[in-house]
């Protein structure tokens, strides 16, 4: 059987939005650790502790998770109804906190899971939702905790255990964006493209190096995207990758490089910068919450401001269960991307 | 701010595809318990055990995940470079059925979690990416495993926990259907409308009574559904539930009918189906495979035999993490609805 070429696909894993949504609104929630670095002043809240009032971390991430979509709705003075379908997920196991904060907010869900690529994955396919008229606006949100996920994945923090040299610190924190029909005039940052990723393994098996896990992942869509779109690292202001850490970016780098891409002079990876030196973050920050808060509490305002005209935003997953680990399995990763454009004043 | 209306939007929940997607193929595989089943025979695949060869049941899972997709693009003589997006997911934590399967296919993939109700998240989606022309064709797939299950939600197998009586069995099994733009003449069967689902809790916190948990949000999506299209039950030729099991459908026409929607003349629940009594199957299937395999391994022949006209499926999801119940919280459900209509001889 043969098909007809889809009109609005590039190469093999990119999408052009016909009709590009516009970034209406956004907001970022961080923790203390976060607010102490480098980007502490931009967020529009930092917790004073990482439970917020509540009894367990996981439900202090499903509140953030909340908050941040209910903040970015109020930056915009939009009533909640107005959003047509929230598009999310997390790193909790059965993403409770994305399913917890949905049942709050009352709003038509749709669950994602892409471990730490799920901010680009949702602004991905919450893209291809406004831009087919099929809503005129959506949310598009992710968190993760620090202590939370630690003792999900890997030991509980009361075990004091020691943390290796790749090691990174997932960040505690959430950002949502809201996107609408590029009708509406809210910014002028509009979403042009998606890039789908695929999953791709190197053989990495070591938990405390997610960075390596995730670098083959996020160099695949950079190089599969450049190709698709027939454009080069310099067509973009920034190039930026989620959580990769300071071993991961620059393996990233690297990978790029062997494949005809470079992209250093304008490549920037959230995780290398979110902490700063004097934190001792080891190789930096992770979690889907580590690019979710760097774009929504930096990124896009720098694209208003007219620093960044055109990003090409990639979020990278680690595909990480302890049990499959534990039977011999590597680690894959996977990375999504969206081009961010800032058009006209 | 306001927005326009979307075009494609019916009411406050439901899509319509402007260009319907045609179902070209499909495919479901099995567990050896299943297989036994009331549609034993309707299965493409029937595995002999539920280790499939693998060492382990997590392994095998994401075997026959991969073997579903493989099965049905063979099925209609495509290619899997023809297939542009593979959208799935699973009840694995960090969906690594999907992911691993992915890994091994090789396709730009998008992850989804909305526990058992992925089969129709992923057809909702997968419609929605080929109706917008982002895509020409897509791979909408799920499965679930019955040992893997146990072993990560409840108790491991191995100590002969007692069952309850409003428990069910997670169906070993995984089901794929290949979408592709309307005008391929592939099958007469067609998407027509998809109904996202919002997160519902009424409070259930036993682990062993999952029917209970997902059957207000099922009844909340068949309700919505009926009043964004204006349409009656008996509009459907068939209301199909995924896996609510026999205390769990009863309990969702009853909630129907409380908001004045009597469906019980036309609805069928897949999992107080899939078994039979004699099984000693308690209140029925449950699972993501439990709707996948009754979909794609009788519902489709039923439509193309002529049996059925116009479906209303929808896949219901419990929304259960076993530390957040430790920690005093309920579990909510989600469903998530799509119209498929055969049109023409």
């Amino acid at each position: 059987m043969q098909f007809a070429a889809a009109p609005n696909k590039l190469g093999k894993q990119t999408i052009l939005y016909s009709n590009p949504p516009q970034v209406v609104s956004f907001a970022a929630i961080v923790g203390d650790v976060e607010g102490q670095g480098r980007f502490g002043q931009e967020f529009d809240l930092v917790l004073e502790d990482d439970l917020w009032g509540e009894d367990s971390w996981e439900k202090a991430e499903c509140k953030m998770f909340q908050q941040a979509v209910q903040t970015a709705a109020q930056k915009a003075e939009l009533e909640l109804t107005q959003i047509d379908f929230l598009l999310g997920g997390d790193l909790l196991n059965q993403i409770i906190s994305s399913n917890f904060a949905a049942r709050q907010l009352g709003l038509p869900f749709l669950g994602l899971y892409g471990a730490c690529s799920t901010m680009a994955e949702s602004l991905l396919l919450g893209s291809m939702i406004v831009s087919a008229w099929n809503a005129s606006c959506v949310a598009c949100v992710t968190g993760s905790h620090f202590s939370a996920a630690e003792r999900q994945y890997r030991y509980p923090l009361e075990y004091g255990n020691q943390r290796t040299p790749t090691s990174q610190r997932t960040v505690t924190g959430s950002g949502a964006t809201i996107l609408a029909d590029g009708g509406c005039n809210a910014t002028n940052i509009f979403v042009t493209h998606g890039t789908v990723g695929r999953v791709v393994d190197l053989g990495i098996t070591d938990l405390n190096n997610m960075g390596a896990a995730m670098a083959p992942g996020a160099a695949d869509t950079i190089v599969s995207h450049l190709k698709d779109t027939e454009r080069t690292a310099e067509d973009y202001d920034l190039i930026v990758t989620g959580d990769l850490g300071t071993y991961g970016a620059e393996l990233c780098r690297q990978l790029c490089k062997e494949k005809g891409y470079d992209i250093s002079k304008v490549h920037m990876d959230c995780g290398d910068r979110i902490f700063l030196p004097q934190q001792d973050p080891h190789a930096g920050g992770s979690g889907c919450g580590c690019s979710a808060v760097v774009l929504n509490g930096v990124l896009y305002k720098k694209m208003l401001e007219g620093t960044y005209n055109r990003i090409l935003f990639l979020a990278t997953g680690a595909l990480m269960n302890p049990d499959i680990s534990l039977q011999g399995e590597s680690i894959p990763g996977i990375a999504h991307a969206v081009v961010l454009e800032r058009r006209g004043q």
